[in-house]
């Protein structure tokens, strides 16, 4: 299977995604799903996400703005999940940058179960105890990324996704390296959380893995690359970023990708 | 009286249009609030609704990221409206999705005059009784559109739109069948909302009517053709339609409509 | 020190900014605040913005949907900005449109040693008792903007900024006026919690002073310029606004201000 075969897939079966995410960058999240080829659907209400959740494709929780009442229903929605079958991807956007977020984390990680871990250096960092730094919900560094994803997807035997300059996917056992991308990738706010969403569409029509949730990021990183051609700052970046995703073909992610 | 009249007289009056409405694409709303002649407000606390409803030309209500806390807030400010003669327009979004959304979009027909539904295939479906099928958000279809909508217009006695590739309104008497738009209005989430938003602004100026009301949707899906002309995928639409919203002329818009 | 040397330090020091705002401008706020050359960080829950704010460089509270929940959180904030030497930075968005939007903004000013106040001519002309006429969200008209402006200076003890066609910066001795702008920054939504962002950036980076306050006016007013140049209405207006906040040099800047 090659790696456009994902993004042939997706489109085919449109999957529908689930976010229980932040309300600063969850427009964007909604436009980058649908043009990966998914359908979204933001709902938050405890009364309200067990019927969506149970009918999604897959479930993308978002702690970025996270306050008691979401995160109760991060839980619910993990676990309705979980019951049926329906893989989770956990962002765990500023783990590391308060006490109340490693808290959280560590209770989704507890209580659901986590199919895709996504999270810069710093989060992931964080999580695996291997260490990093966070600043706010930006990551400044990790001692040693390909390690630290590593030992996560060991420590909740899940898919791990460090994105950065260098992207790393693993599940313990296999890591793949990604080398896709634009610096611009770094000047809008959310590519994390719209990555996350993408991976949501990935996992949700192809099934969990290493493969499928690289090339989830590659599709991401590659349509940043063309939007980045024509844009003249974070902008216009960002509007065309939606356009490249939307009109990537197979022929060119499979010419662009650069992968280890 | 023309249809671009409608238009003319959103433009000289400005109207103020209250609204509670979900995280997702309330931006797009406001801005799209602006750029059909009107000026928004956006505001979910109990305790704020009352003075800000009342002072307001229309009130949108939309149940996009419903919750318990501001299911209230729609009840409150839809009574706020009705004692003070402002007109309602109420967004159903995901009707028939959950048993939860049901429940709510029942509650504000029951408890609220509604004097305008907009919805797609799919709610405007659910609620006539006709039937109709929802995934998450997103309507899939209906198996009588034109049916259903007067079905529904007759049921709470008010206005129905119903907005897709052919958009009906109607009172339950009269039915007009409008068929503007293009196909990236599908790919950019929360167009929808924005027509709600401009039909707000609509029968903020102009009063509820048939009329009023398929003035606006033509507005707007109008503004959409236009946007594509120029767009490379729904980033560049978006930010099209917006431009081409408020650049819109009379004589434009009397060229372009496609009503019957 | 020249105007620029204010944008110079922003972006070297990439002040981390704490932000609760509203949730209909927030992502622009973000963006603009990454463009201006420092880091957003948005949150509101009690728990997590104790360890957010003090890490900080400036906190800007803006009421646009405030609600119960988030005006505690505005109070803790300041309160802990206060307490670590933090600049906080007060956008009374709609202040005099409710009762309760008064009593909140009042309680902001008594509570928090607030140290920029930045809102339009109707909320200035509100808070400062010389009077000033809001309409929904948006200003109509102050009687005086330069005495309002100064009264609240004096008042509060603080730097007060009125942004509008001509904007005003004082802190009661010095008042500083400035020309820059351009129409279409009134027709998007949200350009006035933006500039609050970019406030937060120079007054976190630069510390508190009428000069620091007025730079970042200057420079968003600056970019709005350059914006609007190649802008074909709202849409393309935005896109380009971050783009040319992005790329804005010294030299531009120095070359374009219009300061009296």
């Amino acid at each position: 299977m090659k790696g456009s075969d994902f993004m042939k897939i997706v489109r085919e079966k449109t999957p529908l995604v689930h976010h229980i995410t932040n309300y600063v960058t969850v427009n964007d999240c909604a436009n980058v799903t649908i043009c990966a080829g998914g359908s979204p659907v933001m709902s938050d209400e405890a009364k309200d996400i067990v019927d969506i959740s149970r009918i999604s494709s897959a479930v993308v929780l978002n702690m970025g703005t996270l306050n008691e009442r979401t995160v109760e229903s991060i839980i619910i929605s993990g676990k309705v999940a979980n019951e049926n079958g329906i893989p989770v991807v956990f962002d765990p956007v500023g783990a590391g940058a308060s006490a109340y977020r490693n808290e959280v984390a560590d209770r989704v990680l507890r209580e659901v179960k986590v199919d895709v871990i996504k999270g810069n250096a710093g989060e992931i960092g964080v999580l695996s105890g291997i260490g990093g730094e966070v600043r706010g919900v930006d990551s400044v560094s990790s001692n040693n990324e390909k390690l630290a994803t590593e030992a996560l997807a060991k420590k909740y035997n899940c898919v791990v996704a460090m994105t950065g300059k260098t992207d790393y996917v693993s599940d313990g056992e296999r890591t793949i390296t990604l080398k896709n991308g634009h610096d611009l990738m770094g000047c809008v706010s959310g590519t994390g959380c719209m990555v996350s969403s993408v991976v949501g569409c990935y996992v949700g029509a192809n099934g969990v893995s290493v493969d499928s949730v690289a090339a989830a990021i590659s599709t991401f990183s590659i349509a940043g690359e063309i939007a980045a051609e024509t844009a003249n700052g974070p902008g216009t970046f960002k509007v065309n970023l939606l356009d490249s995703l939307f009109n990537l073909t197979c022929e060119k992610f499979d010419e662009m990708r650069k992968v280890e």
